[in-house]
C-alpha cells in the first residue's frame, strides 16, 4: 500500500461531487456543508414512522470489516438499510477463507458480485484510500476507519453535533483532549473544524500523547489541562485507546483521569454553555466522569443518532457521484 | 437490578394496552386472549405464498442477546422479518467492543440509533423488567428469556397450542415435567394457564428440582411420575437444562430418564386424547423417548410453528401501544 | 445417510421440473440449458440499477451451513436479496444450540417455521439428497456443496461461463487439472459438461489425486500437464485443498507448482484463444501463476458474476417447481 494519489481527488468526480467518502480532508467547505445539510434532513425521515427513505433500494453495500468494530458496523448496516439497500456484513477479520487470499482478490471477487458499495474498516492507515483507487468504476468506498489515519463519518458527525448545538462551527473554540496519538478521528476533525471555519482549535494531553504535526495542522498544543479548557465552546473527548498503547506512554489509569479525565471542575473552565462530546464507548472514570457523561451539557447520544443520518449521507452522495459519473462516461462515449 | 416497579404495570400502557411484554405474570385473560387472537391470524397469513405483513415496516427491531441462544434469535429474527421490520443481530456475549460498557451505556446508544424495539435474552432474572424500566418511552421491549425467571413468549405458543390442539384452555389438567427449578418457561407456564382457567396444574420431577414456591403458584406437586401423569390432558416436558446444573442434583441421566423420561409406557396413563409438548431441542432418551416426541400424540412441531406467530403478535401489539402512547401524550401536550 | 433414492428423481418433479437441485447428474440437456438460459436473463437484471427481482417476495430461505464457507454462503445470500427473498444464516457448524440435536430435529424445527428453502452446505457427500428425500413437500433443497461429490452450482457457473466465453459447450475440449480426488466440484462438472455435449473432457494431475472412476465418467486421464493440455479449448484449474490432505499425497506445494502449476509457458500449449477457469479462492503461485490468473485469457472474475446469476436461477425454478407440485396436488385432491 505504497503508490498514493491525492486522496482528495480519488474522491471526487471530474466535476467535483462526491464518488467515495475516504477523508475529510482537502473537501471544500460547500461539500462538507452539503454532507451536514443532507444529514440533517435525514435526521427528519428517521423520525418518522417509516425510518426508510428508497435512495439505495435494489443497491448491494458489503460491509467489509479488516477489523472487527460491532458498534461502527451496526451504524452503517442501519444507515444501509433505512436507505433500502441491501447489505452484506462480511467479517474478514474471522473469515477462514478469505486468509489465504489478497486483499485484491477479496476486492475483486466482491466486485464480480455486482457490490454498489463497500463501507471499509481496515486497521492500516490508507487502506480505504488504496481500495478507492483500485476498485473498479462505479462501486462507491466509504472510510469506515482506518488505522491512525482517518475516519471520516465520525469527524463530520462532530460537525453536525456542532451545528446543531452551537448554530454554527464558525466562531467556535474547539478543545480535542486526550490520546491524540493514536486517534483516527482528531486528524479527521482537525481538517473539518478548519475548513468549517472553527475560530480555534486546541489539542490537549500529555506530551507523550501529542504528535508533533498537530502544530503543522493549525492546533494550539497545551499539556495542562486547565489552561486548554479555558473559555472553549465545545470539548470533544477521545476514547483512550488502551488496547492501542504497546508501552508505557502513560502512567497509570488513575494517574491518567486526574491529570486528563474531564470531571465537573475542569468543565466549570469552559464557557458555561460549553458542550461535551465523547465518540463513544464512554471509558466512566477514566476519560470522563459519569456526572459529567450524563449531565446537562453532554451531548454524547446525540451524537450516536446524528451518526446514522451523516452515514446515510455520505453513502447516499457516494452513490448519486458514482451513477452520475458511469451516465457520464457512457454519454461521452455515444458522442464521440 | 435492584430497584423493580411492578412487572405488569410497566408493560401496560394508561389505558391497558400492552407496550412491553415481560412476563405472563399478572396480564387479564381479556389481554392473553387478545395475544392468542392475532397469533391465530398470524398462522392464517404465514401459510400464504407471501408470508409477510406490513405491521412494521420502516421500523428497526434489535436482537440483544447478552446470552446466546440460536434457536431463540432465529424466531424473533423471522418473526419481525415477516412483520416487515429490519433487524440488526446483536450478539452482546461476544462482542468486544462492548465489553467495557454499562448495560445502560448500551441501552442509550441503541436507543440513539432510533431503534423501535429491543428483543432481549440474558442470564439474569429481571433483566429485561430493568430495561423496560429505564428505556426511553416509545421503544418496547419483548423478552426472550431472563435467567430461571420468565419465557413469556414460549408459554403464550405453548397456550396457542393447548387451544388449538384440545379447543380451549379451560378445563383443562396440564402436567408440567421435569426440571422446574432451572426452567425460564414453567413460572410463565403457571401464570399463563391460571390465567386463561385451566383446571388443574401439576408439575412432576425430583424433589431437588421441584421449588417449593410451585404449591403457592397454585400447582399440585408430585415427586411420582405415575401418579401425576394420570388422567391428564396436556404434559409439557420440560428440557433437562444440563449446562445449568452445577452439582449433583441428578443421579445420572439414565437414572433421570427411567424415573421422569416420557416413554410410551407413561404416556398410556394420560387420558388417550393427551397431546405432548416440548419447548425443544429434545434431548432423545434423556427427557423424553423418540417414540412419543415423534408420535401421534406429539404437538411438539406444531409449537415451533406457533412460535413465530406468537412473536409476530407480541411485537405488533407492544409497538402498536408504544405509538399509541405516545400520540396520546402529543395530543395530551397540545390541549394543556 | 445410507437409504439413498436417485438423486435425480429427487430433485424432479412428477412432470420432469426441477424441484430441489442436488446435483448435474441425470438431468436433461433442456433442464441445464433452461438453468443456463434463465441465469442468462439474472445477468442483466443484475446490471440494471435497481438489481432485485421480486421471484422470491415473501419467501424465507434458510443458508443451512453445517461447514463454514464465507464466500459461498454470501453468494447464496446475495442471491436470495436480489430475489427480494428474506434469509437467515444458520452457521450450523458453530451453534452450541444444535449440537446435541440430531440432523433431523433440526431440520424439522426449521420447517416448521414455515421455511421455504434450505440452502445446504456439508461435509458429508449425500447430505443435501438425503436432506431433500425427508423434508416436508413444498421446501426446496439446494446443494451448496456436500463432501467430495458434487457442487452442482458452482459446476452451473462454469458451464455459464464456457457458454458465454466459447459460444457453446458443443463441441469444446476441456480439461479439469488438479487435486480431482478431493474436489467437490470435478464430478459436477463431467456430468454437465457431457449432457451439454463436450467434444472431449480430460482430467490432469498426479496420480494419487485422480480417482480410477474419472475413466467410466468419460474422461480422459493424464498425468503430464503438457500431454493434457495441447490444443484444448477451455483449462480448469481445481483449488488445491490443503486442509483436506491428510497425509503425503504431495512432495511439497514447490514440486506441485512445477508439475501442474499453470503457468503462460503451459497455457501457450493450448488453443490460442482457450480461456482459463478457477472456481476461487486463488492460491497464486500454488495452481496458478499471477500473470495468468490476472492474464487477458482468464475468465476468473467472470465466474463470479455468473455465479450469483446461477444461484438465482436454480432458486427461482426449484422453487417454482414446488409451488406448481402442492398446486398439482391440491387439484388432484379435489378432483379426486
Amino acid at each position: 500500500m505504497t503508490r498514493h494519489s491525492d486522496p482528495t481527488q480519488v474522491q471526487l468526480t471530474a466535476d467535483g461531487r462526491l464518488k467515495h467518502f475516504l477523508t475529510t480532508e482537502g473537501l471544500s467547505k460547500a461539500l462538507l456543508t452539503e454532507i451536514l445539510d443532507l444529514a440533517d434532513s435525514f435526521i427528519s425521515t428517521q423520525e418518522r414512522a417509516v425510518k426508510k427513505v428508497p435512495l439505495l433500494r435494489g443497491k448491494t453495500v458489503v460491509n467489509l470489516f479488516f477489523e472487527n468494530s460491532t458498534r461502527t458496523r451496526s451504524t452503517f448496516e442501519l444507515a444501509a438499510k433505512r436507505l433500502s439497500a441491501d447489505i452484506l456484513n462480511l467479517d474478514i477479520a474471522s473469515s477462514a477463507t478469505s486468509k489465504g487470499e489478497t486483499l485484491m482478490d477479496t476486492l475483486w471477487n466482491l466486485e464480480a458480485m455486482y457490490s454498489d458499495m463497500f463501507v471499509v474498516r481496515h486497521a492500516d492507515s490508507g487502506a480505504a484510500h488504496f481500495i478507492a483507487e483500485q476498485v473498479t468504476p462505479g462501486v462507491a468506498i466509504i472510510n469506515a476507519g482506518d488505522g491512525r489515519h482517518a475516519h471520516p463519518t465520525q469527524a463530520m458527525l462532530d460537525m453536525l453535533t456542532i451545528r446543531r448545538h452551537k448554530g454554527a462551527i464558525e466562531g467556535q473554540t474547539v478543545a480535542i483532549v486526550g490520546d491524540i496519538l493514536h486517534s483516527r478521528v482528531a486528524r479527521s476533525q482537525i481538517h473539518a473544524l478548519k475548513t468549517l471555519g472553527a475560530k480555534e482549535i486546541r489539542v490537549i494531553g500529555p506530551a507523550t500523547l501529542i504528535p508533533k504535526e498537530m502544530k503543522d495542522l493549525g492546533a494550539n498544543i497545551y499539556f495542562d489541562m486547565e489552561q486548554g479548557l479555558a473559555d472553549v465552546d465545545v470539548i470533544i473527548m477521545l476514547r483512550l485507546q488502551k488496547e492501542r498503547m504497546s508501552d508505557a506512554l502513560l502512567p497509570s489509569e488513575g494517574e491518567y483521569f486526574k491529570l486528563y479525565g474531564l470531571t465537573e471542575a475542569k468543565l466549570a473552565l469552559a464557557k458555561p454553555d460549553a458542550i461535551v462530546m465523547h465518540p463513544g464507548p464512554i471509558n466512566r472514570g477514566v476519560e470522563i466522569d459519569s456526572a459529567v457523561a450524563d449531565g446537562a451539557q453532554s451531548v454524547i447520544l446525540n451524537q450516536v443518532s446524528y451518526g446514522i443520518a451523516v452515514r446515510m449521507a455520505v453513502m447516499a452522495m457516494a452513490m448519486s457521484g458514482q451513477v452520475a459519473e458511469q451516465q457520464a462516461l457512457i454519454a461521452k462515449g455515444i458522442t464521440a
